[in-house]
């Protein structure tokens, strides 16, 4: 039960996203605890004003942003969740089509019977390689 | 209270890995949860068997590593919760210091009456930029 209602909350963090629906996704963020976000690349935000300030930045560098998902991991509890997944984005970039894999995780917590988005992480894979041939052991961690 | 038990757990990941003690590390992880992990760059590691498979890798090529995290902030709930932070790794490359700025995310589930890890996440900085002077508005995302 808990674990579709996060999956649901999981999706609509992406249609907000998908739509550049700075208000959608405003309301989506969690109030009751310290929320964070880490973009591709980006150094930690902290703090729902920092964080939506980055959306407000990012949707308005963007023109248009669609996302699929891969092996995607719901944990859930009563008040707490997670999703784990691969997202694979596809933006233009100076009109150019760009497609982008990322490891993300995004967690949840239920707040006034609303799950909302805690914290939001996704991290760029290498660059350079494909996934099926990347190494476990060149990496410094 | 379930702050402080897994800030202490966070604080055991870290002096496992620093220990480089791949059977710590092995205890340290949920067994009752798909477990996953993100080493920088990587692509997602999922499942304790290949999540150890890629600790055991990257402790047999490491002579050595070090962590200071900076701006922690623990969430927590009954059962499950988690631990954000910026984690400043030193380690060596070939007998060279190199230090290293990370975003990192480490999930906790309650397991029998102890919290174990769930899900870590360390995700580098774009490089080449300090981050006092990083920009929030040149990324794809």
């Amino acid at each position: 039960m808990s674990q579709h209602a996060v999956r649901t909350a999981n999706a609509a963090f992406y249609a907000a996203f998908e739509r550049l629906d700075y208000d959608a996704m405003a309301a989506l963020w969690a109030r009751s605890v310290q929320v964070s976000c880490v973009h591709p690349g980006w150094d930690l935000v902290l703090g729902y004003d920092a964080v939506m300030q980055s959306w407000r930045g990012i949707f308005d560098g963007t023109s248009e942003i669609h996302f699929r998902s891969e092996d995607v991991q719901v944990t859930a509890g009563s008040a707490m969740g997670w999703v784990v997944s691969r997202e694979i984005l596809s933006t233009a970039v100076q009109g150019l089509p760009v497609e982008n894999t990322l490891s993300t995780i995004n967690t949840f917590v239920l707040e006034g019977g609303a799950w909302r988005i805690a914290h939001h992480h996704a991290a760029p894979l290498l660059a350079g390689k494909p996934r099926s041939t990347r190494k476990p052991d060149v990496v410094l961690h």
